[in-house]
């Protein structure tokens, strides 16, 4: 049952140590600006994000539905970004369209006025796999299941290739994603390992107004299903959550391969507003929060805005500590990049 | 309560890990010199600093005043910089403007005869914030109130930022600061996260004489701010302490950045005479010590000179052990640079 | 005995400690591609090693042979490449020729119809030392006991200088490898120290068809001596042990320096599909795995099947994951390369 | 006292850490040849310097003298380098000027016939001190003592400057150097902080026939002086000690620094005949091992004899295994330099 699989994937990301080795946001060091000629008070965090007034640069990245412990997640998740302005997504919905009975676990959303709303479904099921691929119509039911904005379309082949239940076909996706994106503004997403820059250059060709890079030094989905394996005394399974633990490109790098033209969204691992200024220092228009909010979101609405709270604050004092009155400025300050990160941004070089 | 406030501070950075995670001068490795053809008694430490006739090229940075305990370590300090001959600032003198009958905390360093003595106060307060910012009077009258030499100005926006009570306006500090310059000779001085190029440049525009860099590697006001808030039970600000725990431009890089004409006093991080050769072969005319002597001169006069002893012994050894009979031939003086110090050294190539 | 120094290599490396200090296959990181566009059922594993045909690029390393164990660790070995149709290597078969009734430990893989089968001789047997050497008339009784292939001689000096046993003249080995490659499809192998590009270069030269690597960052011999001298209490052979531990080329280095033109085999250190593609990613033909496999050889034929299930999984999930639909597109794979390894890729620049 | 000092000095070499925290020749990797094409048993290891025939290109650095116990010590040593064939120092050998009685802990070793054995005195005994220098018959007489063939200058001003005793003046040592070297066949050593190529070219010029670089890596007199302070309960000498601890040019780069022309001995720091091997290979024309070798030496011959038989083994091997039949060859092979070490081989390009 999806079902099962996403309430388990919930506990696990919320009480295992599920995140990669090595944060690459920890490799980047900003240079300090002592005299920032800037009142705090003045610091504009607004961003626009394709026509969308945003108040920060924030996205609450998709992260789940389907179940009663998801329905409260997101209802928190979307008060939140209510009160802050700020996007949010919610988690894969194909359940919805199985399942047509889940729907108000994504639904409830729409009782909040927000700036953003990210519908969610996978690449893997773009095309036909041993269960059924969506439809158009799937499609559009659950695109105004919560009257989104955007359409988020999330590559996680690495889960799908780890978990038991993965769909292991990967061919005509960019086909059929040229085709939904001319009906809706597509955002390309990957769930913890990032783009390459083939793969940008892939996307962007195929029409996706946006990408987020969902890269690697966050949650790893390779992580999660281990200990999913480890539940199921599954050796195998485990053999291979472990061997791909720390599989993916690191999410700076992923931002930098993706900036060609088009908006990015820098995720994968930010647990602060430093990481989130760092993504927006190496090109990223937005910053993208799943497990650092998770927890919180599954108490109260007040814990995971004290979260924001501090996410936020972190950012402006950024903002002020470069000298940078708004998130333009922030994007011209400098930084430098130590090793493993310097490295991989050697790659297509 | 101000007073309060700086108690704390002191109590803290005596018992308290409040240092950032690496010491950069441990990064700057020296080429000793087997055959210094030196004679360690015709070693001669003097310097001259705008004008002042030091012994040593070491200033006992600003760190206190306003308290009793502050009294005592003031007089201890001034006691060992007449003792040396070397340079002394007080801490930030805003209190005694607030509350007249602080005044002998700090004017009790008068009693000694000091080569050079640095009245103190914080940028923040240049500029109009919630709190009233000091008037040309207030200034005049803590210049007065030591008889001070220099004036220093610091910039301490991270611990405004992290600290509760805040000054959260850094709008028209250079234009107030060169006001002042053309009456005072002003220092400008940071507190721990040391100041880029950039920075530098407006401050040698704005007219200061030197810069006192104040950079990353020792005393961090995020740590100690997340003490304070640990013990208030403030989570928002343990949270904000922790995330820029090491924020800033390691010393040495900030030396550098620094080195435009004017003098450099390299501080943060000094622990011993080694620590203060490296900043005066990086460009630095002074070294600046604080918490390294904050606890002896809270103990005794007798404490801190023992301390002084065994770094100008380790400063005169390092200049036998390079060949340097006086501070302008340790100068030159060959050393390497490691990571990740080095990569600090290419910012702005 | 060598029968029983044979014995005790396979239950040291059972159980002790016997790799290298460092794994280099961790130096290199694979480029993620997010979109393959791959079927992964699809996915074609086959390649063709000198005219043999084999369904995974996998080569189980020479082990083996002479004792009833090692029949045992044989015959599991053998079902498993002819389950997976894979090569297969057995053991130095010296020991077949000075003990007669050994034979059939080795030649009970002739009952597995397996892609390619090696013999196995080391280059010290080749040239005269304090024991004899191996005459044309014992290579070829070895070689056509188990109806070989392939001769592998392999170069094991280091082995030897640490052995109590050991043959330490390698004086001629060249001019007689050369004679025997006008006789058999001789592949060079190193067992745990890599060849250098010179030792590749007198080895084409010599006629040798193929290099396999056997390159550190796997089993170390050095190690495993040191276990037995550390049985024996001689303190003289526990030094060298210890101090020629990680003795060798890096097994990735190794790979790029025999890279000439004729194939190679990318072996020592790999545990499991991810390295064996980074092998090949290197420029490999087949990756070797060698103490990987052993303790569930010598356990069940269930236990190395799984063990390699698990190898090829990995395999083809990375294989997925770059993008690769078959072995020849995984070569074209990027990755990036961390230090210390990417300092030995220098060496001959 | 000298005797009590030097006693004091050995014991703690003996049972306490007093090495310096990274051991450089760790930094240096040998590319392996897996093909030696040699016959172990022709290996020539023998080395001519300065026109003395060695059985190894090793010798016994100047350790001790003056008390019993140094006799036996040096007896030991002298029965090793009489059984090896290589050279012999003795400790500094002022004590046997000051105290004729001491004179037979030195001329004990003239009852072995030593390839060449090298008379000690410190270079800041060759100028006026506190205590006085030595004269020209003073070095006549040690000279003849032990019918020295060479005269070694040792160079330690860091151990000067750290202990309590310590001779602080360093002016004229070259003047007097360049009269001595008139005389005697010198060879200029440091005793754990190397030279510096500024050094090296004084040395030189002054008619200098050798230098033993005696880098950084291994025995650290800062540490050993830590110690006694700690012993005698002197703060100030154990800051200083600590400080100084890791104070030097490491030995490889010295070796590099040192390499103009002169025959140069690499030691500091070796623990094997790996790391001896690594010295020839970075232009060594000898390695000097102390430390090492102490222990032993304070038990007796056999003991020294095993130890040194290991190390003749490693050399050996790794000359086998970088296929090189002697001394000169093994000076090609090839070999890779890591950080922190690669840094400073920079220092002078
Ligand atoms: C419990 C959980 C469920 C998730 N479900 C989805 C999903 O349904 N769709 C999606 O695009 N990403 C999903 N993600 C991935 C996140 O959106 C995000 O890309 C990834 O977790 C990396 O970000 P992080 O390090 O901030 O957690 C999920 C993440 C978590 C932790
Ligand atoms: C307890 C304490 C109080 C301080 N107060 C002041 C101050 O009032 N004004 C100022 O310019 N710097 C102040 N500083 C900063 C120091 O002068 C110095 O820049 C900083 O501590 C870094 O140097 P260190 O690593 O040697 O401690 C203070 C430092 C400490 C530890
Ligand atoms: C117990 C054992 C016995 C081995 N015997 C041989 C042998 O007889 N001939 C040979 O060429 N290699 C032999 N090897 C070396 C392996 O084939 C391989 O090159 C080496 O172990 C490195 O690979 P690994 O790290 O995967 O173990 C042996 C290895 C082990 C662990
Ligand atoms: C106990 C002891 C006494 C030493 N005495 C002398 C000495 O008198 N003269 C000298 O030139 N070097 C002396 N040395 C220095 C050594 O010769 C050598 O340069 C130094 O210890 C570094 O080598 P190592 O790391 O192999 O110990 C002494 C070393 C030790 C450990």
């Amino acid at each position: 049952m999806i079902e099962n699989r996403k309430e388990e994937h919930i506990k696990i990301a919320e009480n295992e140590n599920v995140v990669s080795e090595h944060n690459f946001w920890d490799d980047i060091r900003i240079v300090h600006r002592a005299i920032p000629e800037v009142d705090f008070n003045d610091i504009d965090t607004g961003v626009k994000f394709l026509g969308k007034q945003f108040n920060y640069p924030i996205l609450i990245s998709s992260m789940t539905g389907g179940t009663e412990t998801a329905k409260i997640i997101n209802k928190n998740l979307a008060m939140t970004a209510e009160h802050f302005k700020i996007g949010m997504g919610v988690g894969s919905m194909r359940v919805a369209v199985k399942n047509k009975n889940t729907a108000d676990t994504f639904s409830v959303i729409n009782d909040y006025k927000i700036p953003a709303k990210f519908a969610n479904i996978g690449a893997p099921q773009l095309v036909r796999q041993d269960s059924d691929s969506l439809s158009d119509n799937d499609i559009e039911y659950i695109y105004n299941l919560i009257n989104a904005d955007f359409l988020i379309v999330h590559f996680n082949f690495l889960q799908e290739m780890v978990q038991p239940e993965g769909d292991r076909n990967s061919k005509g996706v960019i086909k059929r994603l040229k085709d939904i994106a001319g009906s809706y503004n597509v955002i390309a997403k990957e769930t913890g390992s990032g783009f390459s820059k083939e793969d940008a250059l892939s996307l962007l060709d195929a029409g996706v107004k946006a990408i987020d890079v969902g890269g690697l030094g966050g949650t790893s989905f390779a992580a999660i299903e281990y200990y999913r394996a480890q539940k199921a005394n599954d050796e195998i399974k485990m053999h291979t959550g472990k061997a791909f633990w720390n599989w993916g490109i690191p999410s700076p790098a992923s931002i930098k391969y993706c900036s060609l033209g088009e908006p990015v969204i820098g995720s994968g691992g930010l647990r602060n507003g430093l990481d989130l200024a760092k993504a927006i220092m190496f090109g990223a228009t937005l910053g993208g929060f799943a497990r650092e909010l998770l927890k919180d979101a599954n108490t109260s609405f007040d814990d995971v805005k004290r979260q924001m709270e501090m996410i936020i604050n972190d950012l402006k004092i950024t903002m002020m500590l470069t000298s940078s009155r708004n998130i333009d400025e922030l994007k011209h300050a400098r930084y430098i990049t130590l090793e493993p990160l310097r490295s991989w941004l050697e790659v297509y070089k």
